[in-house]
């Protein structure tokens, strides 16, 4: 059996949810909602630190029930689920599975990278199974993933091979939205372009196209350098991209345009603590905060696109 | 409290232990040693997959019981624990302990990089601790932990701090041993020299010296290109490298002499496979032959260092 293209499941999926927003999920263990920083009911036997893997877990599904009808997918940012060690992890298990029961894609952003056989690995742990004497262990199962470019091209190819296998797609860093990343992604080649250039170049010659017109390959490009985006869009016109940078980094939804070109599916637009910290200016209940601000950057993405 | 500087940490470490060589524990758990793979008394209550973490921490500890003695560090591969999703975690936890109580330095390989708020994230999760309302959550407590450069200058500062604050290292990938890392590192720059070059120059330049006269930042050099490894050296004169690639990616421990140069604890001779599989060409037991195997490389360097 051949696993679904990718890029037409994003773009199926998009087009299902009427919706191009990727909720972030970053939880801060001393910031939660205080709903979930309360309920302690369900592990009565926990106490002291142990009690925070669960309590993240459940604001992560406050989180997912409040904003998650406005989004297409959710990204948890795997560093702040592995700070919690196992429990951390379990933690991270739980809202992927929480996020699949409502109909969202799983994107994890862990910016994986490294030599193939240990590629291999990680494809196994985000995207696939691991064969053991005791029968198959499932890794996440992720729609998407992040992935780090560095290492090449035979370091990227377990990452795309576990995808292709499972209908899922690797989302490569050409662009960050940090300001640091201007420190090697923009350096000039002696060849001509930029670092990142030679990066998008790279995106679009791996990626494969479906029937949607979409690559199964997707960027990480990053909105705070909007002038970017025509240029990225140039070199990759096929690929989605992941718009990070929305929100508490900056961007500005706006000026996305270009990200659109080759359909809604084409700009995936990140946001984590604008939603999940919504509160915090609007005022009102965590939820409805976040509720409201999602569905406010649904429609104004939407309307782009 | 001031902790102490991770360089002269890494330089009385192998002092103390007469051995540079880092014992990498990548564990496939369709190759567990058979003594791991077939003890299940420990888990009388799980079946099936779940039988996997459990066993691969046993294979560990018997790895780092048989090896250990002749090493100065375990470096586990992030992603082979990952893959078995929070049994994996608990089992890399286990194993992290483990190494601790054999007195061995503990360097987790996962080449982690990301924007910085996520970079601290990853620095608790790596070597420090997570506030939370119950109480800090410790990290895995990690003595170094290697890093991924693309993001820049800042995506690396909160690394470099969390490790000042605990005594620990950042590793930070210069150049590695496989093939596709010519892809992107090996580019030209128009401003002259290498990709790589330019990382080194920023390794170089982040770190600061110790008592011991190494620096506090390393980086992953790989001894697959020892004529990178003069360069290295100049570009990097105090800098401690780990040596991926000895033993089953075909480097040659005998060609890393400027590796040395600062002394020896300038350069970590890593190994996994050709210690972990060393009985599948020596024969007798998985573990006499490990042990057999990081001696006779311990010795190996000790002479060229």
């Amino acid at each position: 059996m051949t696993a679904a293209h990718f890029g037409d499941r994003l773009a199926q999926a998009v087009a299902r949810r009427e919706s191009q927003i990727v909720l972030g999920l970053d939880p801060d263990p001393a910031k939660l909602w205080p709903q979930a920083a309360a309920d302690t009911g369900a592990s009565p036997s926990t106490a002291g630190p142990a009690l925070a893997g669960p309590a993240v877990a459940r604001h992560c599904a406050a989180l997912i029930d409040a904003a998650g009808p406005a989004c297409v997918a959710i990204k948890p940012q795997l560093a702040c689920f592995e700070r919690l060690g196992s429990a951390g992890w379990l933690a991270l298990e739980e809202t992927v599975a929480h996020a699949r029961d409502n109909d969202l894609l799983v994107l994890l952003d862990g910016k994986r990278g490294d030599v193939p056989v240990t590629g291999r690995a990680y494809g196994q742990a985000l995207a696939g199974a691991t064969p053991t004497p005791w029968g198959d262990v499932d890794g996440l199962r992720a729609d998407a993933y992040t992935v780090n470019p560095l290492l090449g091209r035979d370091a990227l190819e377990p990452f795309i091979d576990a995808g292709r296998a499972a209908g899922a797609g690797p989302f490569v860093l050409v662009r960050t939205s940090n300001p640091g990343a201007a420190d090697l992604m923009d350096l000039e080649l002696a060849q001509g372009g930029h670092l990142w250039e030679r990066v998008a170049a790279l995106v679009a010659e791996l990626g494969r196209l479906g029937e949607s017109g979409l690559s199964d390959i997707g960027a990480v490009t990053g909105a705070t350098v909007p002038e970017h985006l025509a240029r990225m869009r140039e070199l990759m016109p096929s690929t989605p991209f992941l718009l990070p940078g929305v929100g508490a980094q900056g961007g500005d939804v706006a000026q996305l345009g270009p990200a659109f070109a080759p359909g809604r599916a084409g700009g995936l637009v990140t946001a984590s603590r604008s939603i999940a910290n919504a509160h915090e200016t609007a005022g009102g209940a965590p939820a409805d905060a976040a509720r409201a601000e999602a569905e406010r950057l649904r429609e104004l993405a939407w309307r782009l696109g």
